[in-house]
């Protein structure tokens, strides 16, 4: 990230983080947000396994993740292992497997990080910190509405201000598209060409296999379906079914229900939003930050999950990007680029226990304190700790007498002011972090 | 860890971690106090990258962390990725490369797993959960100090009462065996039994190289100089020159400085502990609780390391291994068995918007709070909610006219109250966590 993260790549692997203190500090302040935010909503924070075993998971992975994902042989079991390239079907396997004894609703979340070996020039991250919840047991429209509304909340605490929601459904297009009568080679040349917004491909795509006009107006409308609520209206001719018709009333009552909970401001309605995982079978959505253009984080409806794990149960969940989100919050961040250290203390050689005994009193007191050994040069230690973001330094210098005094050199100045020890900690107020 | 691990070890891979909610809840709540403290001293948090180029990071190394390390072929530019074993090295070199203009010391931490693809039989992890700190950038027994003190502050932290800090001096027994005249092969096997403490080995190299009996007392003397300050006595025989005599002296300093502090009861020295990574220099430590066989953490000075990256600097460091920490603590964590959540809302179908602004009310006043829908058996609720750790229970029935009414059911027996909605929010205090 920023500086750091370009000059690292040269000898660091590319794609892979290595953050300095500045970036850590930034992640370190979004995670505790997020998970505090997941906390106040009911989810438990578990920790999936880094290593998978290949033939183990790959029955709740897309392809796509199967071929990007890391691969490894276990020395053990001669099998392969999988650096985890998706949390979700990870969780999805740790509740079918180990917690199907647990109450439903389920509620859990994680920060984990992920792996997917991207080809070079396509720029992309391999490792990315994922921060998201799994509601696990409920099918109803107020459980599609909770992981969207987690993840608005989540965004206006940490203070963003300019983001949208696009709330699909693809269980609706996959019904309209069923109920066509094509074959299975034309929907899924229809489905990518609508995935990836290609308009002149899909009318292409629509020429050759000589689709009616009327049919074919209707498949071209898709892409175009995204807006306020007039799109659930501009969405009823394509109704052709049963499929659609349930899956536009439940993206209807869902997009309602956030409306009337305050967060039309953030929402809109995406027909056309057909990206991401084929596990997803419901409501999908991808949350935008404006000025960006990629996705902050996303997630959906996936009901057919934990049944391949051998427990039918309807979930759904998102995940957060966490660099992502950085970037997007960057310049509202409330974390400094300095170190709030609050006292330097330095001391001469044989001064280390009193050094060490003050240390020890104003961490009791809340404070953050660093030592340096004394070098007998203020000037130097001044740079020093201005350079580390200190504004106050306490001198312990070698003495024979009087040997419970410190030397206050406080602010940009360094204006220098004697104190016995003791009269120093008493007027310091207490300051818990 | 616990049950949950014994469970998963059939299906995830042996010695990877997998966490539920219990487990993970401790973890973090260990890495909260941990990174806490650390940030009280002064230390930074970097994110150290999780692969490496093997051919850069070798350098820095172990032979033992090389040869269990993870590797997998990097796609683009067919290097080896090694996924890091051993993190030190890893600062060392972030720091050599990044970060060599930012003032000294430097005082940086981690929260980082690393791998080792130990063998099955050996029945050790191969996945360790490491949060440490490295002091880089200071030679003087103070810094020797303050980072055996940072563990034995961290652990009375955590609570635990009952831990010694085993601090031995590499360079005493390097310097020592250098001393002796003897050949490489001979010091280098005499080291192996020493750190193995296999002392009937030991006497056979002795016999075998025909090591003169004044001189084999000593080399014999040495796995049994634990003790507290009189082993800085017993150890002046062994002094055979200048390395010797300076190690002892600063062993020395470290032991008194450590002892003036307040945290004799804590220490012991042991010039036979010399196990550890073979890029220690100096003043060693680890650290062991009452009634566990293995140690808790340790570290050590690592003065060659940096220069190996092209920065010659003076570093010293260490690290606990989390889960190790979660075991010693376990019958004194903090952290309770049961999720504290404060309220579950059930509401019938049609009145989710109520529930979302209850919910998002009760949140605004720091309470946890997680919903359901109602299905018309209270006393399944109450079982849910009871089971997940709630005692209050909200429900909204689904009303015609006062419809700003919710009922309460508290505690084990679900006690029955009605109340006005914003009536029951101005009764509840703020609980801002």
């Amino acid at each position: 990230m920023g500086g750091l993260k370009d000059k690292t790549r040269s000898i660091f692997p590319k794609g892979i983080a290595a953050f300095g203190p500045i970036t850590a500090a930034k992640k370190r302040a979004i995670e505790r947000e997020l998970l505090s935010i997941f906390s106040q909503w009911g989810y438990q924070e578990v920790i999936p396994p880094i290593f998978e075993y290949l033939d183990v998971m790959a029955e709740g992975l897309d392809e796509e993740m199967i071929t990007k994902g890391y691969k490894v042989v276990d020395r053990g079991s001669g099998r392969l292992l999988l650096l985890r390239p998706d949390v979700t079907p990870q969780i999805a396997r740790m509740v079918a497997t180990l917690m199907r004894d647990e109450p439903l609703p389920l509620r859990l979340c994680y920060s984990a990080n992920v792996f997917r070996d991207e080809e070079e020039h396509a720029g992309r991250e391999r490792e990315l910190f994922q921060i998201g919840g799994e509601l696990i047991g409920m099918e109803t429209p107020q459980a599609d509405a909770e992981v969207v509304a987690i993840a608005i909340e989540a965004l206006r605490h940490l203070g963003l201000r300019h983001f949208k929601v696009a709330i699909g459904q693809v269980e609706f297009f996959r019904g309209f598209l069923n109920g066509l009568g094509l074959s299975l080679q034309v929907r899924k040349k229809i489905r990518n060409a609508v995935a990836r917004k290609e308009t002149s491909e899909l009318e292409e795509i629509i020429r050759q296999a000589k689709i009616p006009s009327k049919v074919a107006k209707k498949i071209t409308a898709i892409p175009e379906l995204f807006g306020q609520e007039e799109i659930l209206k501009a969405a009823e001719p394509l109704v052709n079914g049963r499929e659609t018709e349930r899956s536009l009333a439940r993206l209807e009552q869902v997009y309602q229900l956030l409306t009337e909970c305050g967060y039309r401001e953030h929402l809109f309605i995406d027909l056309g939003e057909i990206r991401g995982f084929d596990y997803y079978t419901g409501i999908v959505f991808e949350v935008f930050a404006k000025g960006l253009g990629y996705a902050l984080g996303g997630g959906g409806r996936y009901d057919g999950m934990l049944g391949k794990f051998g427990y039918d149960c309807p979930s759904t969940g998102f995940a957060f990007d966490l660099e992502r989100l950085y970037h997007a919050l960057n310049p509202v961040s409330g974390v400094s680029n300095h170190h709030l250290l609050d006292f330097l203390i330095t001391n001469s050689d044989n001064q280390s226990v009193k050094a060490f005994q003050l240390a020890s009193a104003l961490r009791e007191k809340g404070y953050r304190v660093a030592l340096r050994v004394w070098d007998g040069n203020l000037k130097e230690t001044i740079r020093y700790a201005h350079g580390i973001g200190i504004k106050k330094i306490l001198l312990i210098e070698e003495q024979e007498g009087a040997s419970d005094q410190v030397v206050l050199f406080d602010g940009p100045t360094g204006s220098k002011r004697q104190f016995k020890t003791n009269r120093l900690l008493s007027q310091l107020s207490s300051k818990k972090s």
